[in-house]
């Protein structure tokens, strides 16, 4: 991918060499027009759209009318005449689209740790002659928690095997059920090589599971293509869903006859309303469904995967890499001598979107970014995460952003009580 | 409990002998003020609360503030500074008083069937030597599916014991680890002895799960009162928290230090953000929440509680009964020789806070009553359900409710195409 968004000003592949230079970009910027569909707060730089993503100016009238008309006005009748029923699957097959699954693969759905309950446990059903459950140590912990859960619940015969990236390939023996895998680490954004490491995982007769919590939205996925068996991911972060909104799972058309949920709520059965006192599976993805879904969060959830539906997600990948690309070098050229070390992959082809710095006072400078009004992320031990969320970040952000950065630290205004207290969410 | 409201206007007993006396009922009921907190449409006599609660105009209001401001502008840090971490244990807290709870043994999360797979597994956790759980034949579908569902995953070791009200203590032998009921029937509203119920169950040295869907906020429950073990409940009934609002769960102060949840996801953690890659379980109540909230329907659900806890439960429950009374007694003398069979239990202590009769064609009358504006329940096979929600009931709906079945009935009306085409959500 080359061309002025991605290489626009030096001939050296630096990016800007000023602030102007960095306002070209966003002039040159074609997805720079999405900014104006967010209701972004003034003052803020947001770069923790990987934690929590910003709201759609869409949003606020489409839940006034989900209220007001069809609560209120049309009550229960609403399941059917405003499809409440249809949406976590009409909702699952729009994010599929952004994943590369085909209609009928994924469904919008409770939690993402939730989900990775049923699809763990569906794993090991798939798998009943093997006993190991293959993750990394560095995954983010509700995956693991996940996977422990279950082991104990199934009474310990099964084994959590946790690896490196390094040391994954060694791990893969016939006694693998499943690989369980964060495509993009929360922490670091190390990027996974989906299609190569799904491949290996089957090469080992073992199925894998791909968490696409920092992906989904990102950065093109192809969960088709690769021949992907199962996925999670999150509503929250890329898809601009709103604060804890639904989760959604895939599972690989060819796997859905076999695919047995743990789960097995009302939602699932294939006549929910027949009452009949013995569970029967729904056909297909629908048997992933549990109970009646929280109507009003996954109605907003849709507003924001509609609007990331219009995005051409490869031009998507590229801004992302362009942001990234200048917080380094600005980084680099400015202020790596105070403290920071780069704790994401050097080669921005290994990285999802967003990039991050250990700092021994990590906690404390990123409150004291916050009080200047760049948000970031902080997450122990001593990782300041910035995060790139194309629709609505710019260039300018980026550039101010790091200038930010570099007087905290060069002042050390990072070092005063107030910001070294820890408050209850980091 | 006697006094005007329930007993106001003949020597025989019989509540209202015309229209102008259930206006007077009305013009007497201290919970009539009510019904204007509620947004309720025109023309429409809504009797199915108890699927899906009214809208209550706070929550139009607050919604819209949680999503521009909070969301919108305070962004991430919104979950500290606007309390969302706290969300599951403050509504948790406000949902206890409604049912007889301590402070501590209740959180708002999940569905109701994901809290009742939780529950489930964490009593045969802790009564590993029993294999047995008791339930109801007639319970609520969701209940029966996930007890099956574990018991699968459990690799069937475990059964399902299937009783009635009146087979139930015969039932319960020491194999029984746990006795699984609906408080008030969702078909007919019969209501069990919590109190006795519970003895029985602990007599036989078996746990008690008791899910309190049609009862919470509906009628006085006191589950510390009767030392009941573990409970579930819905938020999207009596509580008014909207379209698949978040489910409850209690577990009893006495066995949370045994209690493991088989859902072990990050916000259960007893330090979510210190990112251990080893489950720690929260001490309490907290351990039973799982992933990431979804504060939209989270924050209206917060709504319909505050109001229910304005209102006295045990006046509540006495405009209930009277509000059965008066439909049962005009049923009887105006329509009851046009095919209607009482459903609910004749006594109506024994009942919740609705009524059933069974009619061959009730679908087809069930939409017929839509179509008048009268709108109730059908479920299958053949029951029409109506709900009373007393505070926004009143005695004149249920009053022209009456009218209109007894002209739909005496016209057959129902006997048309159109009502006899079954949509998907009944």
């Amino acid at each position: 991918m080359t061309g002025p968004m991605t290489r626009p000003l030096s001939r050296d592949g630096a990016l800007a060499l000023d602030r102007v230079g960095a306002l070209a970009l966003d002039h040159a910027d074609k997805l720079a027009a999405f900014r104006e569909r967010f209701a972004l707060p003034d003052g803020i730089i947001y770069l923790d759209g990987n934690s929590l993503g910003a709201l759609p100016k869409a949003t606020p009238a489409r839940l006034a009318r989900l209220i007001a008309a069809e609560w209120g006005q049309d009550l229960i009748r609403s399941w059917n005449q405003h499809g409440w029923i249809d949406l976590p699957q009409r909702v699952g097959d729009k994010i599929g689209r952004l994943i590369g699954a085909r209609p009928g693969e994924v469904v919008a759905a409770d939690s993402t740790s939730v989900n990775l309950f049923k699809l763990i446990a569906a794993a090991l059903h798939l798998r009943p002659e093997r006993r190991v459950i293959v993750s990394e140590s560095e995954n983010f912990p509700t995956d693991l928690y996940v996977a422990q859960g279950l082991i104990a619940l199934l009474g310990g015969r099964h084994e959590l095997r946790l690896v490196t990236p390094e040391t994954l390939a060694a791990a893969l023996d016939d006694d693998v059920a499943l690989v369980l895998l964060t495509h993009v680490n929360y922490r670091s954004g190390r990027m996974h090589d989906m299609a190569a490491v799904t491949r290996q995982a089957h090469d080992a007769g073992a199925l894998i599971l791909w968490d696409l919590a920092h992906s989904a939205g990102a950065l093109p996925v192809d969960l088709a293509g690769c021949d992907a068996d199962l996925a999670v991911g999150c509503g929250y972060k890329y898809l601009n869903g709103g604060p804890g909104a639904p989760a959604f799972l895939y599972v690989a058309e060819r796997l859905q006859p076999e695919f047995r949920s743990p789960l097995t709520g009302w939602l699932g059965h294939a006549a929910p309303f027949a009452f009949d006192p013995l569970y029967r599976p729904a056909p297909g993805i629908a048997s992933a469904i549990v109970g009646t879904p929280p109507i009003l969060s996954l109605a907003a959830l849709e507003i924001g995967i509609d609007l990331a539906l219009e995005a051409d997600l490869a031009a998507v990948r590229a801004k992302s890499l362009a942001l990234g690309r200048l917080f380094a070098e600005r980084v680099a050229q400015s202020c790596s001598e105070l403290g920071l070390t780069l704790a994401s992959p050097a080669r921005e082809a290994e990285r999802g979107s967003q990039i991050c710095y250990a700092h021994a006072e990590g906690y404390a400078v990123m409150q004291a970014l916050i009080a200047r009004g760049v948000i970031g992320d902080f997450r122990a031990p001593d990782i300041l995460r910035f995060g790139f969320t194309p629709l609505y970040t710019s260039f300018v952000d980026v550039w101010d952003a790091v200038e930010i950065l570099c007087e905290v630290l060069a002042t050390r205004e990072w070092d005063r009580a107030e910001f070294r207290r820890r408050a209850a969410v980091t």
